[in-house]
């Protein structure tokens, strides 16, 4: 071996050591985030309060501003951290207290059924909405059935969420047209009230909210979610002929209110104005406690700068955790927050967003602007064998829809990924409570974004 | 090109085709599998039987002989399959019904702690075991303190599960000795009694039993599980001086038992002697309903048979479901089952046992003999890009207690791995029942099962 090619040998050798050695640093920080949060994690605490003190937090509501606070607080207590709130605006809706649905039968009797308004619908006059059921499975059904069939109908959407989809969100978005479009369609072909089949998967009696958005501010009619087995006994009467409806509902939109987005942030040393985003949304539905949708999602982007201040961490880059307003019902937060950012000229590096609930993180979706997804995702993809062995895996699709307004900004947009089998069991229900949420899957899914974290911050993507 | 090169080519091109399509048709299968469980599944019906009407099935016990009964007869209403009892006997073990643990103040004053008699425990006397309570944190601390300091006490074993392992069953692993070892132990050296930190990561108020083994049949104390919450009270207390408990339990062997183990199979059309087994365990503690411990496991394993059927698939090997017995108290059911399958001279190629609860399936783990090891697992690598876009991956290391005593037959044993994060907050447990079993998680699972075992059949591992 000639001079020359020892030097180079010697050289390729404390390469390949300096580069062994920084992943067994890797690795190690990797370990130590994980039984971080394992072993002192608050996530689960902090959702319990958030659950129980602060439960059922429609933004605008009472409920939720106590929730910013609480949280502004708690962040407030982690070292280093500066914590704030972003003011917000967002249209605030509130259930009335009057909602019932019931089978009219004609011997007079009456059965009631397990229902829930959908969020921003109208009331019925007191006295109530009474009709015949016409069930359909698609708006396309509307426009075919037409004005005359349609027309002083009680609107049954009856579609079921499709079981074969081995992800619960695909079945979720291949039939929640239907509660967000359906009530306003119908509404369109002279229908006096919309029945909505739960989007689930299950068959039991819980109903479900969600929103509903009208597309024509003159004809608006009440839109309500019918559990699954409500919706199949309606489907079954109808199959015995005529079945009439009496709905009661006293929904109303309340105006516009203060609901101020929550954000915690420590300042990076050396590119401060490389922002790391981790966050949820603080807004929830008003039945339940909002835990899994999406308290989990929030607690868990606290806990990211939580584990990262008690291991002593010093971020090169500025990591922002951001509890976002109003997703529930418009988005106000998301918008807002990136309407703010663009104007300071602010770049956001990454943002990863939690918000599909606090079950066992199976890995992370990726997705930016086309310009730049090739580089930032072959470089992401690094660091996957460090974190295969905690079950995580690296795709490529949607990321989370508060940080979705951050796309133009062309940094990396990440949605956590948990284990979705369970979630659309308790989504907008009375049975999104802190009881249901498992306290290792919610600890895993915050060292999952810790990890993450802290790789975009030690080695950038660009 | 030559007419030679192009028809080598053409030769090329054809052999990737039929790849492509066989791939095609592998990829189709396994999708339609996927949709029979989740849309027509009957392993959630199967599961609520087998908890409401057979819950509690210790091996020996009535529960266990009705379940025996159900699942048999459920097994053999699938056309095609054949189904019966191999006979197979246990050592019954029957929990007392007087069974409690409290503290003994100095005023006179009780506190009853949540705690539940391990399996073999024996009785106390009627009027109870009163002592001083000493603690430990490992077997090995008991011989450090030498019969001075442990005789005549009542040893707390107290080491937690270590909540760090990602996976929960290694942390179980970390612990558990205490329970199986630790009252025997304790009684080497002159306690009187032994309480067992339960084996979860949880803190609550939920008992867990299981297995305790005496090592001397001259030497038995009483071994009795103890609530987390409970375990780090009594430690709290010790630290403020003397502690006294009295210890009440009436647990006693009620000799051998009729528990026979389940069989259902399918004989196979060219390969009839080569046998894929498909199981879990059919017996479970006498607390909860044995719901994800191992009701989950049969009824998945059940399942596999009912989906191939539905599906007209006809399998060229014999595909044998088995629902073993006393996996909990001695493995008796897998070792009959092995002694008698080794005696037929039988040849296992393959068999997967899912015991691990019924949740979301994250993949299998594989062993084998050395000698074949590395052939066989290259094979069925072959079919993992077709699984994993179910979240399913391959690893290697254990399988199932059931199926080990075949590892001589030299085939191929698997495990169903699903998540663990939650299998020990009921594991053992009065919570064990079939209402913290999730529909989808379970059916999942099985249709995992049943893919793996349709491409072990139609392609063969060896």
């Amino acid at each position: 071996m000639s001079v020359k090619s020892s030097f180079s040998f010697f050289l390729s050798i404390l390469f390949l050591s300096t580069m062994i050695c920084a992943q067994d640093e890797d690795a190690y920080m990797v370990k130590n985030i994980h039984n971080e949060a394992l072993s002192n994690g608050k996530a689960y605490d902090w959702l319990h309060s958030l659950c129980k003190k602060h439960g059922g937090r429609i933004a605008g509501s009472k409920a939720y501003l106590g929730a910013a606070n609480y949280t502004k607080g708690e962040l407030g207590k982690i070292a280093g951290v500066n914590a704030y709130l972003q003011p917000c605006e967002a249209n605030y809706w509130q259930r009335g207290k009057l909602d019932e649905v019931s089978v009219l039968f004609k011997n007079g009797k009456k059965k009631k059924l397990n229902t829930l308004a959908l969020g921003n619908s109208v009331a019925t006059p007191k006295s109530g909405i009474t009709g015949e059921v016409i069930e359909v499975n698609s708006l396309d059904d509307v426009e075919k059935l037409g004005k005359e069939k349609i027309g002083g109908k009680i609107v049954l959407f009856n579609r079921p969420m499709d079981p074969t989809q081995i992800r619960t969100f695909s079945a979720y978005g291949g039939a929640v047209d239907q509660r967000v479009y359906g009530p306003s369609k119908a509404g369109e072909y002279g229908a006096v009230a919309a029945l909505v089949r739960s989007m689930t998967t299950r068959q039991d009696d819980v109903p479900h909210t969600g929103v509903t958005v009208y597309k024509d501010s003159l004809i608006r009619i009440p839109g309500i979610g019918i559990s699954t087995n409500d919706a199949d006994y309606l489907s079954q009467a109808l199959k015995g002929g005529q079945v009439k409806v009496s709905v009661i509902s006293g929904g109303k939109m309340m105006g516009k209110r203060s609901a101020p987005t929550v954000i915690g942030e420590i300042r990076g040393s050396d590119f401060p104005d490389e922002i790391i985003l981790i966050g949820g949304h603080l807004d929830s539905w008003d039945v339940g406690e909002g835990a899994h949708d999406d308290g989990a999602g929030c607690v868990q982007a606290m806990e990211v700068l939580r584990i990262l201040e008690s291991l002593q961490y010093k971020p090169k880059r500025t990591i922002r955790c951001v509890l976002f307003s109003n997703e529930e019902n418009g988005l106000a937060g998301g918008k807002t927050y990136a309407a703010e950012s663009n104007a300071k000229g602010e770049f956001h590096l990454a943002a990863i967003e939690s918000d599909a609930g606090g079950f066992s993180p199976r890995g992370f979706s990726f997705e930016a602007d086309t310009s730049v997804f090739k580089t930032y995702y072959k470089n992401v993809n690094k660091w996957l064998p460090m974190l295969e062995s905690y079950g995580l895996h690296f795709e490529t699709g949607g990321s989370g829809a508060d940080i979705g307004p951050l796309k133009s900004q062309k940094g990396l947009l990440i949605g956590l990924r948990p284990d979705s089998q369970r979630y659309f069991d308790f989504h907008h229900t009375a049975t999104d409570t802190f009881e249901n949420v498992n306290k290792r899957e919610l600890e895993l899914g915050a060292a999952a974004m810790a990890s993450l974290v802290f790789f975009i911050d030690k080695y950038g993507i660009k």
